[in-house]
């Protein structure tokens, strides 16, 4: 491709409004550009990398032995009304009624596809003898973002990849959710991004066990739970701690904890000031309501309570922190000044609360609040559990090494989601003896825009994006110091017709400017491979090729470009 | 790929609610299924079939010199109301308000993004020296469509091939529209689709000239008017008649018209069936409203008027039939009674209209008609014009022959749209003096899902599809006789390995079934060629070779199966 017939609108400056990186590389190279919040056009050199990774997706799709087909995006409302997804999903279900004839029809725009495909698969999969079976698609998918950002990391629309299996044993389950999981891998790796997978909570779309796959990236809105030492890494919500506690003896003759007036101070942050405390010596106690009955969780004041582990330690099915007035009800003194000591409902602590020698906790009193506080003797404290997010610091629950937090930004996600959409949707197989069961499913997601800018977030520097050479836009740039030097143009005619035979992507800079200004877009828009024509190099005979990452150019006799360029094609996939 | 691993859930029955082949066929071969009216999963079979045109279509455009990009399907509804068509869409455009934090935003689902790409161009184009330029995408739209029908080929999403052309002068937009038009002849002969392109009106689009590209097929929605002799092609809202006719002199002595009882008789039908006459000697009087004025519109009883025309023919803006106040008004009749004899304003009339010698009208007076009408005598007529559809038989505009009338599917459709929309939405360029003008645009639409219904439609005998070889789902059918042999087998996977290697598609018919259940899918699903092995054949080291249009199989030694098979996809590509 020419430069000049397509359409690349470079920026030299940084866009104001634009807050990460990848956001403003992609506007500054033209890849994409806003429509409105939330929406973006893919433009000509970003839709080319969009195609490059959803083909190398396909291909790993295919490899892993899923099969391809295309759902619709308008889906009848109905669907998520019998699988409660309408509920779950909230506001950011687009959805929509309209009229046809005389009749109303209300329609959602499918934020994925589990409701369609289990419909789908429910008419036309009856026995044992059709499983197991993984079907997928790439397709635009939409959501209601409350705040989209970051460019197109976070839009109301998106390309996705969503597979689908259906299974007839866990056994069968287990088989697909690990073929997945390895083409994913796979499909990471060829895009040249790297990934960390982690274990995770499946979230509200419901299930048993789930992969999530990120991107580390400083600017990444997940964080990452990762052990140096051993590998373990799990998203936060899901990190187990390696902590554990012994539960501590009671303390025969201790001092009474002492009431001190903290007027206001409804937040640790206000009392540590106030009374020049370390937060990591206060007792944080978090009033819930689990499956209609209050209970207080005990957690550090340097730590924040993790619903799913307190969940867990439950046994709950519903968990949500409690309306003022259950506040006011079990403490006796309104939010803020809640406490272990002689609180009105039961209690559960983290195992961090029980190495606090003498603690700072609300007095369930208005504006008091009790220092001196020893767990086990002025509480009862007969067990300690895992209740809070994992931190720097914490041992890993695997190995002897530490944890540590990485930001990241996800990618993919593997769920076994069981029979979940299958009983609420009567996707049923029968077994060999004709005995009926639902179907055993799992789902797969990658976000394919969002891969897109996850690499620009990750592979880029000072002068632009660095492109991984498998989904690159093109794998050359081609520049002629001089469009209106007739020796240049034809080398450079020349070298663009080889590399266009030889199957490589390359796009020539014929644009007439001056080189600093072609070389300042070539490290903006970041193709892995630059060739230079012209100048001394073109008297001597000899082309100056350089990759990306490199400082220095290298000449070559001008004949020799295309097997060198092939061989830095070679060398660096 | 084998049957087994895939989903091909084929069908022997026609599914009830099916009404024209490519929809039945689609079913029973498991390309599509429904979800809802309107809408379709493309299944396995089916997506491939729409990859291969997609791909044919993305490759056309390259060649034409078309730049590739990808914009939202969710569009601001206030580019609808500066362009003016949420009105002329009415309801067929979805859209929809939504909640994002406090802000009520109000959306469209793109039907086409005349208005997404004009806003973008204006904001990145701004000189002549950045065009010409050709951008396209390939994406769902959406429109709500009051009655879809007909399987995929009337649907409320759909594929579709959107380009969009910005030219800074009308010549430039020639060049631009021949380059489209020529790739669309490209694209439906490589898809193995008859067409037929036709001079049509550019309808609520807006614009100057426009071609419709139309699959001529019996179930086909639109009407074509062919000539035979020259080529001439238009629709049926454009064709010209090719009629003239001499305005009569008055007749001197003419007997005056007979008023005749017609009660209750308010149409051509009954009156003719009332006077044993036929419809061709009567004039059928029609008042419209145009721009604001009421005027009667004359045409044989057996023809129809044409708008487009009648709009030309006053030069009108408006054209809408007149509402039942205003005929009363100037026919002072109830409607059904109007005649072109004392009616109470202007009248003009289609050429065919002279040519009635004693017409019969109504008499613009309740339960009455005329008969003995001789026009030009008892009703004044100057000058004649064609208002009216062509019908078969008339005579060709362009040379001596006549036209024939063919039903056709429109699959694509091209346009010069001028200014319309860079004059609403701000698109303008500077010329090399600086001056500023607005862009001229072209648009240029395919739609991907209904070629593919459409080659279906037309590709097909009472055995099932009958696949042109570019297109197919896969290129070759391979049947083991007997998956349970194991020489059988050992020779299939052979050929199938040496096919997929010559980068051949295989399907290979894997389940265990008898042969003549195998061959009843294979011919439903319509592959282009077909290999048997097992059997006699096999013993005597052959393999059995079939187009899907031969009756007869031609034995190969298995050696020269790959060879054969290629022979037969170059000289049937």
């Amino acid at each position: 491709m020419r430069w000049t017939q397509t359409f690349i609108p470079t920026m030299k400056e940084v866009p104001a409004d634009a807050e990460v990186p990848s956001h403003q590389l992609m506007l500054r190279t033209g890849m994409i550009r806003q429509l409105m919040a939330g929406a973006y056009t893919f433009m000509p050199l970003g839709y080319r990398v969009v195609r490059k990774v959803s083909e190398i997706v396909r291909e790993e799709m295919d490899r892993a032995g899923a099969i391809e087909l295309f759902m619709p995006a308008i889906q009848p409302m109905e669907l998520f009304e019998r699988t409660g997804r309408r509920e779950a999903f909230g506001n950011v279900l687009f959805n929509f009624e309209t009229k046809r004839g005389d009749r109303n029809l209300h329609f959602a725009l499918g934020p994925t596809h589990e409701e369609v495909i289990t419909d789908l698969v429910s008419r036309e999969i009856k026995t044992y003898k059709q499983l197991p079976i993984t079907m997928y698609q790439i397709q635009t998918k939409f959501r209601n973002e409350e705040r989209p950002r970051f460019g197109v990391l976070r839009t109301s629309e998106f390309l996705m990849k969503d597979a689908y299996s259906f299974a007839a044993s866990l056994e069968q389950l287990n088989v697909q959710y690990d073929a997945m999981y390895n083409a994913y891998c796979r499909i990471f790796e060829r895009c040249g991004l790297e990934y960390i997978p982690v274990e995770a909570e499946s979230g509200p779309i419901g299930g048993d066990a789930s992969h999530e796959f990120m991107a580390p990236a400083d600017n990444g809105e997940d964080f990452v739970v990762r052990c140096k030492g051993c590998g373990y890494a799990a998203n936060q919500e899901r990190a187990d701690t390696g902590r554990t506690s012994s539960v501590p003896a009671k303390v025969d003759g201790a001092a009474d904890p002492v009431k001190v007036d903290t007027p206001d101070a409804g937040t640790i942050e206000d009392v540590s000031k106030m009374q020049k405390a370390d937060p990591a010596t206060f007792i944080k106690t978090l009033v819930y309501i689990a499956d209609e009955k209050p209970v207080a969780v005990l957690v550090r004041g340097d730590h924040d309570v993790n619903e799913g582990k307190v969940r867990r330690a439950f046994g709950a099915t519903d968990l949500e922190l409690a309306d003022e007035a259950t506040i006011e009800k079990v403490t006796g003194a309104p939010v803020g000044f809640a406490g272990p000591v002689g609180i009105g409902c039961d209690l559960i602590a983290d195992h961090d609360v029980a190495g606090i020698a003498a603690a700072i906790t609300g007095a369930n009193a208005k504006d008091t609040h009790l220092t001196g506080v020893v767990p086990g003797t002025h509480f009862e404290l007969s067990e300690t559990f895992d209740l809070r997010n994992a931190t720097a610091g914490d041992p890993c629950p695997k190995c002897d090494a530490t944890l540590e937090i990485v930001h990241g930004i996800e990618v993919g996600h593997v769920f076994k989601l069981g029979t979940k959409y299958s009983e609420s949707l009567d996707a049923n197989y029968l077994d060999s003896s004709e005995k009926k069961h639902p179907i055993i499913m799992g789902c797969y997601g990658i976000g394919v825009s969002r891969v897109v800018a996850s690499i620009v977030e990750t592979c880029h520097d000072d002068g632009g994006i660095i492109w991984p050479m498998h989904v690159a836009p093109y794998t050359v740039e081609l520049i002629p110091l001089n469009v209106k030097d007739d020796d240049v143009m034809t080398a450079v005619n020349k070298i663009y017709d080889d590399l266009t035979a030889a199957g490589i992507d390359v796009l020539m800079d014929d644009r007439d400017q001056r080189p600093g200004f072609k070389f300042k877009d070539a490290d903006l828009i970041g193709l892995p491979v630059r060739v230079v024509i012209g100048g001394k190099g073109l008297k001597e005979g000899n082309a100056e090729i350089k990759l990306r990452t490199d400082d220095k150019a290298t000449m070559v006799p001008i004949g020799d470009t295309i097997s060198h360029v092939q061989e830095l094609i070679a060398d660096n996939g």
